[in-house]
């Protein structure tokens, strides 16, 4: 059958990373490679308890088919966050729900990408984000990057270089992998860039709520004048990823074409989920469950990072983050973290080498480490054992 | 933003009749439009006990990440319940959770089809096919079609004629619109064909289990020699839609793109919508709740044909469904069914004219009539006034 496949299969391919830490699925591994929330912090009981009444006061709607819109009491809600966080001005029509955030970014690469468009993004960048768009051929430029975002000037030399620019997919707050967040100023200066192309702009936000110091940072979308921004919310870190919802707010004319594209794909989101979402954010305490979150991962970040500063040699040197579930690291440029993963995979430790995270460039000496699933025991036993790893190797 | 998006979305139209059908959302409205099941027979009660249950007895697990692949045990339940029911030899690494049936006919677009390539389908087929898969801008080929099936003499002529086939599209039981299913025999002499030139096969089975009479017809995927047919499956119809359930069951080689894709298009479908219906299967009598809504339905379906009898006039022809949820009209030739309908949605009754089922032809006047949702007095009602106003249209 294999010559029946569509050309584009061709370019999705099992990814080498996915295997390797295939190798990391057994019980003594510590784990920071993924991306997952702690699961002891979900709310199982109130899960319960939602779901009883959600089928008391009308099991029967919540059970049947529904809009590819999504829930609006729920899109309201996301609505009314949205605009009390950041001061925009959203409507519930201008929300549409998704399974998980993945879902709207495969949907954008749908709507935008014609094979050899161009996609510019963050140098490094969300690896579901690649592993999305690429199904749909574009070619991917990487803007040079620093610790307050998109280098501006780079990025206009890119945009006057290029033609066929659809959009520019970013992660402004506590980026994946990195966990860097942009600046007031640079997200500024970058809109009026924006602006002055328009150019549309994924604003992917999945960690945003998540923040354990420092100052709020305005969204992309608040700065928005012309329509130009396409924000992708969740509830996968701040709620639970197992229910798979997530939103894309865009300007009506443009959600309308995720819609259209979403009917063909799989109908709607499970009428449930939303359901049962929406009926906790109005019955509990949601920002108290974040505050729960956000200070678990607070102290499982801190005793992280002390781990390292006590073990880690100098020549490792990483980004601090203010919010999230990822820290960065970069070791000695010689080093290839593939190689260091599987070395670390025998004692029992595992991370995600970087190189999976540059569509292009060819960086082999970064890593990321996940703080969110492991417990503060296997934190501290972990990053020990990743020292001496790498005290090994140097 | 318009000139941004991809070339494929000049063929994602809003779908006039769904425009039309918007027309049908008031509460005084008999609608026999939609493909809803009867959520009186959802198993709310159920619902309720086992999700406490999943809760209880692993909440943090149901609400985390879970693979691509699926909920092992709901996956090992599907191939069982396919093994007892058909004969197959199915394993349940041969099957994919997906979000609804949908999601696989979506999938199946995009592993299989370039632009230009040719699907074949029955004449007519399932709207929400033709949507998923004319994003990927095939071609489609009507195979002439009786009460028997595909007829097999047509199919080799079309098959002969054309290079680019790159699967049959099929719904062999009850068939979405015309509630027909295929003779055993036409279904073996279809599996021939299929082998002698190596065509794979979408074997589309939303309603195969709702057999109100008549004896179970063997699936396709039970006379498949070569691994040729890809079944889908879905729980939308058997237990309910909202929680968007269905599953792909193929070879493994071939089960490996849609299991690749899938991860690019959301990462996996719902964990706890996989454990309530893993659970519901295990702990629960499945089969007598399928019982329950054939029951129901067969109810429907009488009474609908008797008012059908009693009212309609003689020019108006019907397929009589031996299950599944749709009953399909013809109307004499000179008389177009969405003008029809315009006049119903007057008199406060809605159904969906045929043309949409044709991806080429141009028939006007057939129509499509749901039995599964509406109530037995609405279903009385509804029918004496469409056949009110066919008789005054006549």
């Amino acid at each position: 059958m294999e010559q029946l496949f569509a050309k584009r299969l061709k370019k999705v391919k099992k990814s080498e990373i996915r295997e390797i830490l295939k190798l990391t699925e057994k019980p003594d591994m510590i784990s920071f490679a993924g991306g997952l929330p702690a699961p002891q912090l979900f709310p199982v009981e109130e899960m319960k308890e939602v779901t009883v009444r959600v089928m008391e006061e009308g099991g029967c709607q919540a059970l049947q088919y529904s809009t590819t819109e999504g829930y609006l009491p729920l899109r309201q809600q996301i609505a009314h966050r949205m605009n009390k966080r950041y001061g925009t001005n959203i409507q519930p029509d201008e929300v549409l729900m998704t399974n998980g955030s993945q879902q709207g970014l495969d949907l954008t690469g749908r709507i935008f990408l014609d094979e050899g468009d161009v996609v510019l993004c963050e140098s490094p960048t969300y690896l579901g984000a690649l592993q999305a768009f690429t199904v749909y051929n574009p070619v991917f430029k990487e803007v040079p990057t620093d610790d307050e975002g998109m280098i501006i000037e780079e990025l206009e030399k890119i945009i006057q270089a290029h033609d066929r620019i659809k959009f520019i997919y970013a992660i402004p707050d506590f980026q994946n992998p990195t966990g860097r967040s942009w600046s007031t100023k640079r997200r500024k200066e970058f809109m009026e860039l924006v602006d002055k192309y328009n150019i549309p702009v994924i604003e992917d936000n999945p960690y945003g709520e998540l923040r354990f110091e420092g100052e709020n940072l305005p969204s992309l979308k608040s700065m928005d004048q012309k329509g130009l921004v396409i924000f992708l919310g969740t509830f996968s870190k701040t709620f639970c990823p197992g229910l798979r919802i997530g939103w894309v707010i865009a300007k009506p004319e443009v959600l309308e074409k995720y819609i259209m594209t979403k009917q063909g794909t799989d109908l709607h989101t499970s009428t449930l989920s939303q359901q049962q979402i929406a009926y906790y954010i109005e019955h509990y305490d949601f920002d108290k469950h974040i505050t729960k979150i956000k200070e678990s991962y607070k102290k499982k970040r801190d005793l992280m990072i002390k781990a390292i500063e006590a073990h880690f040699p100098k020549e490792v040197t990483y980004i601090k983050p203010e919010g999230g579930l990822f820290l960065w690291m970069t070791v000695p440029e010689h080093m290839d973290t593939k190689e260091l993963l599987l070395q670390c995979i025998k004692r029992n430790v595992a991370f995600v080498p970087g190189a999976a995270f540059f569509p292009n460039s060819q960086v082999k000496n970064t890593l990321r480490i996940n703080f969110s699933n492991a417990s503060e025991d296997e934190i501290e036993r972990g990053i020990v054992a990743l020292a001496q790893v790498i005290k090994a190797w140097l």
